[in-house]
């Protein structure tokens, strides 16, 4: 998407590869939305350290970026030895993998990788195609969330207001985003709108990346904390409801995702607001039978005990707000049932998320 | 409460009087979690500015602190004139109550002490007869909340897990609080439980006020992000909700109180935890005929684009979180329905929200 900087407007994708210098280049995440900042990583190691340190986060980001990582390991090798170009790639696919062990995109993008380089005779080939391989995840990658977007738009009409809750923009994915998705492409279509931001304590991702990504394409947007959700439902302020997914359960249309997601759908659907979920194909888990399996993730409570920002003086810290005897339980996700989803908003439609199963083929799943 | 400062417990109320000094002693709530501190106001110019500026806040506790400072004005008249003297005693009046001008606990206060100091017939007389008013308001108060704390506490059973939203303990009362006071009293039946505090932002009163509170006390207790009590009740986590109010409909049985509170609620319903509301009698509103009439309070959007913490060099600082560019809507309360809670603890008994009316009578309706 477009980034303004000091007056001037250039286009960025989260995940790009300069093949001339043979260099990831990532947008600095962890700087926002304070800093606007490209890196370039100098070899995998980086790319790999880049990913594990979340200087690039978000499941088609990262997917992106190991694909890439895995092209940039690969076109370091120097020499014409296959089997010793196989067993350098191995070490870079291992390298990358460990570095977000729990994720499922980096895996199944560099894994695609492999099998494109089996068509090269040589190892400039295979180099050849681990790159085009990476490029080909990065494109399709848009191209879902522009499909995401094309569906979900019709949802989106003037005068509306829209709350969404934490980030599943196009810092998450190569450009565009899931959750987003739909506001740009309502936007493009000369639609006016609002969009409420839930602030998503504990780690603020909707104040801080959906706000600065929301202002960046200009949409008219307010942060709220996750308690003002809500009051503004109550008093007729919010007239949709669109989050992401980290996992989607294709045979019960159960979403895990951010905490507080669950409580926005609950609240939707005593107000009668529709509820929608974007997400791309890969993240549906075609296996798990029921919501309570997800495991979910309880992170360090530092994140729910303080918060990091700027302080007066320009510097970024950390500051701690609560009881300093006291301790905090700090789950990351909750599961949202499917009776409370509107629908799913797929690159392939929107679809009921109790007839996810029913078509799965359409759907991607395999069998 | 007891309070324990290096080592050593004390009991100490939110506010109180030394006769001697004619100073109010108040707890200096800004500083709390991080620092705990009495301060004595020497005339009653600084007991007002102390109110306004949020040394001392919660209902009843500015309501003491009004006729403490009332008496303290009228204490510190010199001479025999009563007609110079009711001239000084009302300039007292008027800056004590232009200090929070919307609350009306100050006023109430206030008036019952005027009242009350008309039986005197000489100076001296009637400055007794204010600081004894100002006792009996304080007296009447931590009975209120003992009363409170006597009829919720059979709500509380061991093992029991029980969620509270934002500050309605001692800190906001004279002493023992409203919707603390079932738990102060449960636990002093030696019933062991564990409370979750909501974070509640954007002030936070509920990681910083109520866990201070709770961990004084030695009550078990954690923090949670407002995001994470849908995911709790979802996991059979909490068994039962007490909160506070700031303003109870008498004909309604409708509450407002902090933004979050309505969320919670509708929580509670979707999975049948019990939500009640600790209340003192004077915050009973008998005259509003709708809570959408109750007008909500639209604070300063700098609490949700950031936090007040303690940095790493232990000084207090507030750091902005939020993307620079980008603004936040903020209202401060939000209006719970009737349907949603289970029962309002009062100090006459617990109470059913669509009885209030009926009950009026012993709930000190005037008419």
């Amino acid at each position: 998407m477009n980034v303004t900087i000091r007056g001037r407007t250039s286009h960025f994708r989260t995940v790009a590869f300069d093949a001339e210098q043979n260099r990831v280049q990532l947008i600095e995440q962890r700087l926002l939305p304070h800093e606007f900042k490209m890196v370039a990583t100098p070899d995998f190691r980086a790319t790999a350290r880049a990913i594990q340190d979340m200087i690039v986060r978000g499941a088609g980001a990262i997917g992106a970026a190991a694909a890439y990582g895995l092209a940039q390991g690969a076109r370091a090798f120097r020499g014409r030895d296959l089997e010793r170009f196989h067993r350098h790639v191995e070490a870079v696919y291992q390298t990358l993998k460990v570095a977000r062990p729990t994720a499922v995109d980096p895996v199944n993008a560099m894994n695609q990788a492999r099998i494109t380089m089996k068509a090269g005779e040589t190892v400039e080939e295979q180099q050849a195609l681990a790159l085009a391989a990476a490029e080909e995840f990065a494109n399709h990658d848009v191209q879902h969330c522009e499909d995401i977007g094309r569906h979900g738009a019709k949802l989106i009409r003037s005068g509306m207001k829209v709350l969404t809750h934490c980030n599943a923009g196009w810092l998450a994915f190569v450009d565009i985003g899931s959750a987003t998705a739909p506001m740009y492409a309502a936007q493009a279509q000369g639609k006016k709108f609002h969009v409420y931001c839930d602030e998503t304590r504990p780690r603020s991702q909707g104040a801080t990346l959906t706000a600065w990504e929301l202002g960046q394409q200009g949409i008219s947007h307010q942060i709220i904390a996750d308690n003002a959700a809500g009051h503004l439902m109550q008093r007729g302020e919010i007239d949709l409801v669109i989050v992401g997914s980290d996992r989607t359960l294709g045979r019960t249309g159960e979403v895990a995702n951010k905490i507080g997601t669950y409580t926005k759908a609950v609240l939707a659907k005593r107000h009668g607001i529709p509820f929608y979920v974007a997400i791309p194909l890969s993240t549906i888990d075609w296996n798990l039978r029921s919501g309570f399996k997800i495991p979910i993730e309880e992170r360090h409570e530092d994140e729910v005990l303080g918060a990091w920002g700027i302080t007066s003086r320009g510097r970024r810290e950390y500051v701690r707000v609560a009881n300093p005897g006291s301790s905090a339980f700090n789950a990351g996700f909750d599961v949202t049932p499917a009776e409370l989803i509107t629908g799913i908003i797929t690159p392939a439609g929107i679809v009921k998320p109790k007839d996810l199963w029913a078509k799965r083929r359409q759907l991607g799943h395999a069998s």
